[in-house]
């Protein structure tokens, strides 16, 4: 199940990959998901003529079914409780408040011009949905910095805490592994397995693939630790023969850190609007224009003979729309609030379903890690305490800049049980850790605890049986469903984006169906 | 030496890393070069004021030493040949031409907005030394994408000539050689290298490094070839567990081109200024204003009693100025055809220094890479003909862009004997090995090829005896030189930088002793 792949990405140590077991084979071949474009949705043109339809939640999957569903000619009204369109799709930034259900609010009040995404903030090159809808309503984008070989890797148990910089651990450890492999060769442990031709190739291949020096022996190389860089006149490059041992390369367990840039949806190149994440939804909204109703709580779904009436409040009014078909893009821990009229299936799964509680802990700060780190952009990954530290990619060579000191999931050593300012200090001292002595230059933090926000009230779905999975991606009568969450691309915005396409197909289908 | 470092990043099929017979043994310990701001000049302040030095030559080197020379208040000037500064660091655009020593020129015509950096193109994060002169000029720099997990590894000879993209060659490579180690140490083969205790650690990191199954075998993974990407409803992901055999991989050849993206100064990040690498050569000559003597090519170079006499043409008239000491930035490819007072060692080294001939073919087309293959910046690397393939990393997502098809030395398979035509030809086909039909949407391409290029008759310098590298780094009584040929970082602006910044401190050095 995708359902647990973001959950994946979140914990340190498993093993990597799919299940093979899957459903579906079909095969694409080399040529990945294209971005031309947003491709048409599967559906005739002006099918959704004299067709009503109503989308409870204005993040990206709400946007993206009003999106399409008005190029099909539907008649579509997006209700959204917040003041801004985008659910977890949120760049904040000065005058901006972090609201959490019980009531605590957190005032963002960073200096002009800086912002974090506290939601969603990367886009892989192969999530081509979202990508072509950056493409077709020019949202501009710039790189995002998912990886960096001067960020660090770090545990407290091994080199007395000191961090490892990347560089190092990531050459070092395939220069071991090459070693021991060069040595087994020869040895002739793997005579059965490799033709003699090629055990002469391979060992050549390793040469290069270490690096290992002419007795086949890893001694580090300036891909891992140069002690003196190169420069004019006499001065050359010195590398750190001392390469960290395997041994403690295995104590350290830093493999998962190092191989997360490897994931599909972790590689490069990846990408972020330029301003924010949010110019995303921004860019919906503008084009869709009063089809969104902003500060629009929902509070009741009913069924009705010709379709659903949905009722809402807006500036203390209740008000009500009927429609012919419901698509309800928000997430369950808020649907299951709203008295809905579901069958009693679809209402086990909503009210069931586990949320997780990632949260991000930002704060501003002068660039120390550009100026004395060359940091630009990337992540280091700790192996206790809030993780990772995350260097921003926009703006290099700025002032100041947002720095995130954690972002997982709030169940992990407990952060949750603590109070804000406890928080603040564990997150800070991860920086020092790291950074020693720029603890200090960390100001104006704020936790955005998401299992806390109001009207989301947890990150992302957590695992989910199949046969709940199966419930939650059908109807239930002219209720559809949309979200990450009716994805396997969950916590991501491809997830969401598919699944406003794949509702608005499924509408169609029907409205289709019912015309012949 | 360092001299033969660009050339090895230009070549294929080497072992990495550096001789290990270093002069120098300075530790610098963890913490790398600094790029906090261009640290200032070991010379006292003022030291300067009442000397006269010349400048000849403004690319990098020579801008860089007027630039810190000014500061320590040397009356300084620059005499540069052409109309414009930076030397090769030319970001090439509509109107420019590229003008050879055969009187061959090539207009750039291509479209609004769009350029070429027809020399250095990439800015290292550990190349402190000029990025601490963007952060002090402020010139705004973005992320160089260098490498990209959708682009090729080809060869002729393999898999039909077909491209295999690079997450499958990177990712299949990794997980063979995890599944052969694994094999290796449960066999017992590593018994006497391995601890009980880390043999068993060995195999679980080795389980996520590759990663393997349970049965520690290797079946392809996420990070490698994926048939169908995860979306809404009951699209899950598939994975193609039909690997690339280690065998094709072996013959293929590909590893240099998998670990460049690991070599110190093509590791992650790297930058780029926004809007060209010629960015920073403008921003030292707006902050050097008449300094500089631009159309200004020097003729004669002439030791006298008190320093030296250079002679100059501008605009048809001979010139002459004298100075106390001169800091000659030109390459010696130039430096050979003037009449220079040279003692017969500089003379013998300058005449005799060899030089390489790369070139750049950059194309304009439609970015059928991004819209069809989610590429975004990066290379692809290919075994026969022009190569690599390299994509834009500035502005991603616009409708056009520069291409380049061939980044290499005019003597790999002899390539300079080709007519433009038959260097287009090959370069055009390039791109259709690996973008079947998009050959044909390549326009208006340009051969800037160094060795031919007026004002520079080659790229960088070539291999270089220890002894004459100790001689062109030594000054010729009043006589300095600077420029990347006099560091270990050839062919990149970082060695420039170092070299002018060096001149004026042995300059410096010596001012302050005969005051003394």
């Amino acid at each position: 199940m995708g359902i647990s792949r973001r959950d994946f990405l979140m914990r340190v140590g498993q093993a990597g990959g799919y299940s093979a077991a899957f459903t579906t084979m079909q095969s694409l071949g080399l040529m990945p998901m294209k971005a031309s474009a947003a491709t048409p949705i599967a559906a005739a043109a002006g099918v959704g003529k004299g067709t009503k339809l109503v989308v409870l939640g204005g993040g990206i999957a709400g946007l993206v079914t009003a999106y399409e569903a008005r190029k099909l000619g539907y008649d579509v009204t997006v209700l959204e409780a917040r003041h801004r369109p985008g659910g977890r799709n949120w760049s904040a930034k000065n005058g901006d408040v972090v609201e959490f259900i019980d009531g605590t609010k957190q005032n963002v009040t960073w200096s002009e011009g800086l912002y974090q995404n506290m939601g969603p903030a990367r886009l892989p090159s192969v999530h081509g949905t979202i990508l072509g809808y950056c493409r077709e309503l020019k949202v501009p984008l710039e790189v995002q910095v998912n990886t960096s070989r001067s960020s660090f890797l770090q545990n407290d148990a091994v080199n007395g805490g000191k961090p490892y910089v990347q560089r190092q651990a990531v050459n070092d450890t395939r220069g071991h592994v090459s070693e021991l492999l060069s040595k087994a060769i020869k040895g002739g442990a793997l005579d059965q397995d490799i033709t003699v031709e090629d055990r002469q190739r391979m060992i050549a291949f390793l040469r290069i693939y270490g690096p290992l020096d002419r007795t086949n022996v890893y001694k580090g190389s300036d891909r891992a630790l140069i002690k003196q860089y190169p420069g004019a006149g006499s001065q050359e490059m010195i590398i750190d023969a001392e390469t960290v041992p395997m041994h403690t390369l295995l104590d350290a367990n830093f493999w998962t850190g190092m191989l997360y840039e490897e994931a599909w949806d972790w590689q490069a190149t990846m990408m972020e609007p330029v301003g924010g994440m949010a110019q995303i939804p921004y860019a919906f909204a503008k084009s869709l224009g009063p089809i969104v109703v902003y500060d629009a709580p929902v509070t009741e779904i009913a069924k009705t003979p010709k379709g659903v009436k949905v009722t809402y409040t807006k500036a203390g009014a209740t008000k009500t729309i009927e429609a012919d078909y419901a698509v309800c893009a928000m997430p369950l821990t808020i649907l299951r609030k709203i008295k809905a009229d579901l069958d009693a299936d679809h209402k086990r799964v909503v009210d069931t379903a586990v949320y997780r509680g990632s949260y991000k802990i930002p704060w501003e700060s002068k660039r120390f890690w550009e100026t004395d780190y060359n940091i630009y952009g990337g992540l280091s990954f700790m192996a206790q305490g809030p993780n990772p530290v995350w260097y921003p990619s926009c703006n290099l060579m700025a002032e100041r800049g947002i720095i995130v000191s954690g972002y997982q999931d709030d169940s992990y050593e407990n952060f949750a049980a603590l109070t804000l300012e406890e928080k603040f200090a564990k997150s800070r001292a991860q920086v020092e850790k790291l950074h020693p002595g720029h603890g200090k230059d960390l100001e104006k933090p704020v936790f955005c605890g998401w299992r806390q926000v109001k009207w989301n009230e947890g990150s992302w779905i957590g695992g989910i049986p199949q046969k709940d999975y199966n419930i939650l991606t059908s109807p239930d009568g002219p209720i559809y469903f949309a979200g990450d969450h009716t994805s396997h691309v969950v916590g991501w915005q491809e997830g969401a984006a598919t699944s406003g396409r794949r509702a608005i197909e499924m509408i169609s289908d029907k409205v289709k169906a019912a015309k012949a």
